[in-house]
């Protein structure tokens, strides 16, 4: 019997209805058996942190409706994920447009209090990368606070650990040196995948290098870099890990509805061998930010953050087999 | 106290949350105080019965969405309209993607036991024209299923009495010539609104004319149509009317996004202009169907069928008022 | 029996079968009986003598991709043009894409012989307006080069009457002032309608002046250009006239797929308004110009195009009748 | 000899070269001869202020691009505006992305020092609508703080005068408010034209009621509001009057490119006959907002707000022929 | 001497002319030297087998469309396509777009009767995949019904061995559970290359191990699957085969027009590589199916199925040679 | 110090101001310590020669809107561009839009003088492939008109050798039969890169041989390539080369904003690959062409385009350090 009951395509097609993301239940109906779920996704509809294209508020939005053509089975894993979990859609958490800091609070407080902190993960989907600051706040008090902070997987073409733009310190580019700030990330135990494009300055890289973040850039990539993403996963062991994913870390071609993307870069089978790669990663939170539908006529930008995001949940499902 | 609460949009922005007609409450999620509601808005994903461009399935998702911007104050009628009706959204009928009788079939029987029959009134939201149908012959039912039919206000491009194409007889050519049939729609007080663009053919006028359907083409409405549609209005009384707009009624620049667009049409403030003027009808009914949003970039034919529906409700409530 | 006869579009749909003007027959394929046929339409894909966008070499096809939708029947004239007149789609002209006046010899020679000269009227679809002079010189051949030149009904946003742009003299600023000097366009009878937006120079509006070309603005329209126009068309009585039509004449919102485009204009339903005022006319040959389909995704310009013509060829119905 | 001096289009092609407006040229590399200009035409790119969809940051170079394609001189008026004008881009403000008040105050104390304050007027390209503020703030100051504040001519399809939204007092709903509290708009001397759509509330109304705003909604316009505001605009006699135009006045068929589009308004016909029925007035400031042009392919919006941003200019023109 | 003579393209351009496959001739147009065809093309314009996004009515005449770009000399292979073979296209079947069935029966009985049986091969032009049965039986009985069926080369993200869906058993998702069925289709001399994204049930995956048909999905294929497909087709030897290609094989970047696509596949590099190291099998009759122009503005996915198709034909070519 | 000063884009962000390349200073603004620049970059918005989809000539102005995103320090090099170079926009060269021969001329004589030849590089953005020949011509008569002429590096789909087109020789298809006969290039130090797709002839395929010109075609470069290139490269020593990059090079996912796509090429990660293993090859000049932004709504092709530029620049630093 599933953990998580949806329409069957066969009867109600997958155009119809009220978009919930992948079709899933609204918490408030989860009944009583499938109660904590297991994973609850919401969408932070912010896109007050940007620093070029804005548009990324309609984000959750777009990733729910390309969602509704996402199926169950995972071949490669051979894991129907609807099996394994109770898996709801809790809607968006509250927002204050024209304040990253307010918004964090916001999202996060609220974000606190879903489903049972110790049986149900979050999956935030964004919303500028900002916005995985008031996820990753909330999965790590859910999770205790482990004194050494969380392991991260990052996958983006940006560092992201800018300390301010035009005077603010909580905007997209600077989740992770926040994180890193408040304790909830251990830069030791984080590494930044799939790193491209010209950078603002040299000095960008230093952070990383004097906090001991591990880089690999696509060009590193292309050259092993697989090999040593593998390895560093497997160092993590049973650390408590945070995902955080980026959407613009694949080729606009493949994602060409995002706002600060950057060319050359991953494609979609290689992300997903990438993501598939990290089977057995002890994963407690993630979310998929970035995704901005607005010059994306085929919607295949929104499409791919949903199947990014499933990919992260057959990871728990695969680890739990 | 509103009869309908809405999320504050200037708490909740309009771009947060799982997207419902209106930001309308989900008929589950409506308190006792204001049930049974006074409209059950409903969309009906098929696009089984379309005779050129299909793609209307995914025209209530994209109506749901673009609503998000709608408000709920009508400058001209002075009436806010969630002050005076209970409204929800009650999510899609059921539909058999392949057939356009089962599908009819489905969705009134399902449209029947919505609400309470005596109180609640129908608005579906298309999918194609052969689902006013199913809308018409749920509130045929609902209001007793009165001897000589309902009067019927049709807006549209197409007279859509044709007996049948490709051996349908069920399909978008054909809801009013089988309504008819039924007993549904009264052909003597039917009027159709609009019509434009060349036919098939000649013969195609003779159904209207021998059945007594009164025509007002667009270009007879810029020579005193308004006046005409007034008269007719006035004529209904309190007759039980529905109202059935196909949104290709007005120029393709104001609606892009739909499957057989006919050139040289109302505006947007034109197709506004008749509605208001229709204050004091007896609207039992209503439709706003054949919204086909794939090559419509900006979506305004999705926001103006959204608007369209705003102002047939407010009809009613101005009516009640 | 009909002059031309069409796929039935209740057997084969509209969207099926080599896409041919309005499903006219490939004048290949045309029967004894329907020969010669009354028009020949052809596509004149050529766009090197554009100023500004590029593009509209692929009008015809466009053109003809959307005019599958097209029906026969004009409610308005009430008559069904396929009854009429035997139609035949012609093809493409032979076209120079470097130059303007290779092409306009090119495509002129080869429209000669099309049909039959005393019978068959020809309608060219651009293309930019500078392969209206070929249309207008085998036009004008093919009526016997009458001594006073033909007169000239131009629905427009631009005059046309540019000496030369960046050297060239055939470009499409230029068709009239060359079909002016060649003395196949009599100035005094030729009327030009709906021009809009700033000029290039106050002095651009002197050549209309001095050779008695009379203007319509579409600002004069909006205060009583109606009745001017109607005047001017009466004026003609029996003259042979040509009807060239440039699609930018009606506002970007209505077509937004051309190539210099000029905001304030007719809309759709203005323009049908407009040319059937003309009824009476003796249209002896026509083009539409202008169509670049490339930024229009709902491809309503082609489709207003496709039209567009059908009403000018109902405007010979109509005198025939 | 022109006071402003553009490439000759017929030399260097509207295609070619860095894209300034209008082709106007930079402020550095006016002559002195032609110094100090008559207005300086300015972008302020920040959309820092939305209630809904962001991305009018980009609209000043939107604008910019589109205003390739604009000529120069006005047939109505019979005036070629850089023959009476030196006119100027100065480029864009500086803007703080993350804060309305403080893009406020750095685009107004930039403006400040344009050109002459006694001779240079100031044309904004939004931008959201509350940028307009920055630009009135430095109208005003130029014209020496007058007692009474400036008369306003405010197209919209929204009233843009309530008080905060997400505690944000300073943002693209409020520029009015604003205005007339800082003493810089005498809402005596102020009129709303064009609004259209629902409100959020009935009460929205009351401001404009309880300060004398004269408001002319679409409904009235369409039912002789010409007249009144030819009324309204002969009552201001000599008065410093400022113009703001929301491109969102006119409908989203006219103007899909913006961000909060409400349906049913103006045609780019009609707003063109509102702005040269207003020759007279003495304009003192003037912008152009709410282009946003993610979502309009053929970019006819920038297109409008470039020809728009030209007839004011003209209307200063007119007043000093 | 070609066999297919093409107009050539540097004397009429290839945006010029009525749109044939590749600018082949129409059948009717054939000389009898070059009588009977080698290969005929021709369209399916039907998509009511879809289970998601229709639209693939139009796949034929956008494939026609952007076929005027592919040439004839196939540098690999060193083959001039035309030299070798004669082509033409024979327009598009008969179809009823309501009824698959119907359908399959109206194209596959037209187009048995296509050229000369023994002679010429059949490539047929989707429509979605379930038109890929009506060419399948065409082709099988035009063979001579062989007793142990055809061999299958089979390129999709998806099985399409689904029993039935909504109840209809002739659908998108079902044409090879037919084809068995019906002893067209050997199962054990199929093979499906590409399967990817997630299933609806792990069930699906059954009736392929049941019934002996191979599967190599895009996460194999990057681990060796091009030589598994090697030698799958060598073991084919001249065994009679039919080739079914559904362009959602490759990734949404390179094929944004379809209708019910997947993410994480083929380059078209990829494809290219994969369909050219089937040299020497003997491909019997061929489809490229599943093209949906509407949301692809560049109309790349056109563009990539007839090359697909032209590839298809060069194996062929090759074969022969 | 940096040798080219751009607006910090912490201060002022990336999507304000007027659009230079890069955010580069026009050379006008140059301070004179850092003239004569090292890279001059220039558009030559030029689309007459191109033998089907036109629009080239708005690439520069795409590429520089594109380029506004564009960063400065490249991290596979180590390199800070703006730190070891001077760099200008000096805007857009003079054109005859209806004559390839004449743009070529005027391009080319005011390319010449552009700043000091010994020093300054010029890297032209087009426009179409034709427009390659001005900026070679012009980069070998500032080289001091070597007499074995330059080496080329050619990466491209076409083989750009025909030696004409509809009886024009100067034409999108010919620029490297030209610059030979010229003596401006020296085919046997002349290598294309990424040929791939059909050709109109085999014997396309005898003047590379025949003059000696080296071919990788895409399929040869997947099957060793990368090694022949950079041995080509290496062979090359300090020959002075010139770079000329078709954006259709790479694949249409990549590049859908382009006139003459050819399917199935490189991605962009790995065009940059092939780009970066050219360090140390003495490049003297360079264009990149053929970015037509009409139907590439995201804007990927000219970003790519822009970041195409800045690693040939890239490449030129390397070398110097």
């Amino acid at each position: 019997m599933p953990r998580t009951t949806l329409p069957d395509p066969r009867q109600s097609p997958r155009f119809a209805g009220i978009a919930t993301f992948g079709r899933y239940p609204l918490i408030s109906h989860v009944d009583e058996a499938n109660t904590p779920v297991d994973w609850a996704i919401y969408g932070i509809p912010f896109d007050g942190g940007v620093t070029y294209r804005p548009g990324a508020r309609f984000g959750p939005r777009a990733i729910r409706d390309a969602s509704q053509y996402l199926k169950t089975h995972h071949i490669e894993h051979d894991i129907t994920l609807t099996d394994v979990f109770s898996l709801a859609d809790v809607g968006d958490a509250p927002v204050s447009p024209y304040s990253c800091s307010e918004t964090h609070k916001l999202a996060s407080d609220w974000a606190l209090s879903l489903g049972e902190p110790a049986t149900t993960k979050l999956l935030a989907l964004g919303g500028d990368h900002s916005t995985a600051l008031a996820n990753m706040r909330a999965t790590y008090q859910r999770r205790g606070a482990p004194k050494n902070g969380l392991a991260l997987l990052h996958f983006d073409s940006h560092l992201d650990t800018v300390d301010s733009v035009w005077g603010e310190r909580y905007g997209h580019a600077s989740p992770f040196i926040r994180a890193i700030e408040e304790g909830i990330i251990n830069p030791k135990r984080m590494i930044s995948v799939g790193i491209k494009g010209p950078l603002n300055h040299r000095d960008d890289l230093v952070y990383a290098q004097k906090h001991g973040v591990t880089i690999i850039t696509y060009d590193q990539w292309q050259a092993g870099g697989a090999t040593r993403l593998q390895e560093f996963a497997r160092s993590l062991g049973d650390q408590e890990t945070y995902l955080s994913f980026d959407i613009d870390v694949v080729d606009p071609a493949f994602a060409p509805g995002t706002g600060t993307y950057s060319v050359g870069g991953f494609t979609s089978a290689g992300i997903f061998g990438a993501l598939r790669s990290l089977a057995g990663v002890n994963i407690v939170g993630a979310d998929v930010v970035e995704v901005l539908p607005d010059r994306d006529p085929a919607g295949i930008t929104a499409l791919l953050a949903a199947h990014v995001a499933f990919e992260i949940m057959c990871l728990d499902a695969a680890r739990r087999k």
